[in-house]
């Protein structure tokens, strides 16, 4: 599975979570099957793409009938890991941060913030949305024992790659970025960049 | 300058905000100039093609000296949208909603959640972050008044198409999608889709 899970292109991964989405509401409807034209008529994506990507990750529709829709939400889900606990450490408690940590939302798609870490005295010792707060200097600590595999970096831009080169001294094998910064790392771990205020430029110049 | 704009691929307006973010530091640490070479060398975007990023605003660096630091922060910023207040109201004011309201970050990159609205009445005239809840039934009513020109979009995936919907006939220019839902909009309404929880599917796959 691990193997064929690398021969899929990124985009494809990108499309799957759309079409579980709408596999979603179509399960809450109490809908049976669905078919890919269904899907594309209403997701925008062709319906040949949408069977290709589906057949990457070995799932077939029937003739006819198409996809047996609880079995293809199953299916995503289990594939995308949303069914799996990953374990977090977020960096950064400040206003982002904090946003993340009461995100109910995140633990529905497999991620567990198990503890966040920053530099404030006022917030160190503290928990927020049930998440305990520790001085950043116990990272290195901390990290292993919290067996947390993902860091996730929400500190002020001018320490972001300072963290995360913490976070991968401290054995995180993936960091999840929100800052605009271009983290660098070595070449066994995984970087994702979430910067939603890139996203926000993007809007405004369309806009304009 | 509105011309101007359009001309300006998507790629590059994504690049731009990775620029200002380290151009920022330079200016905090008091640098006075700082050549695309340098640029390149920390973002690992190539020195060519950020000299020709940066052209596209209208930004030249000088031979042998590069760009002035303070002089190219204020022109990305400008330029970017970041310096303007763009005001806006979100719909659903669940846990993510929340998240953002209480996201000062936004602010800082010119985004002002001026209102939210809910369906859950334990919410409907309380407010979070100094910003007032109302009955998502006076969505039309109010957006033209409060003068918002985006919508976000923070409801559950079920409820995003709808929710587009009502944004869109009460005046709104964009939408900000923050759910999976691939929605449906008008040519002239502008798009921006954040999927915060399609990232992570990115993520855990590229772990695995």
């Amino acid at each position: 599975m691990n193997q064929k899970r690398d021969l899929i292109p990124e985009p494809a991964v990108r499309r799957l979570p759309w079409y579980l989405a709408y596999v979603h509401l179509l399960r809450e409807r109490n809908v049976e099957y669905v078919s890919s034209t269904q899907i594309a008529r209403e997701i925008k994506v062709d319906a040949s793409q949408i069977a290709k990507d589906l057949s990457l990750i070995d799932i077939k529709g029937k003739t006819r009938i198409g996809y047996e829709v609880p079995l293809l939400e199953h299916k995503l889900e289990e594939f995308l890991g949303f069914r799996r606990g990953h374990r977090a450490v977020l960096v950064g408690a400040g206003s982002l941060g904090r946003a993340l940590m009461q995100d109910s939302g995140l633990m529905q798609y497999g991620l567990e913030i198990v503890a966040a870490f920053d530099v404030d005295p006022r917030l160190i010792g503290s928990e927020r949305s049930g998440i305990p707060i520790y001085d950043v200097g116990r990272l290195d600590e901390l990290c292993g024992p919290l067996d947390a595999a993902i860091g996730i970096v929400t500190v002020p831009v001018e320490h972001a790659q300072a963290t995360a080169d913490a976070l991968i001294v401290a054995g995180v094998k993936a960091i999840w970025n929100f800052t605009p910064y271009r983290i660098s790392v070595p070449e066994d771990v995984v970087v994702t960049n979430t910067s939603i205020y890139a996203h926000l430029a993007v809007m405004y110049n369309r806009m304009s």
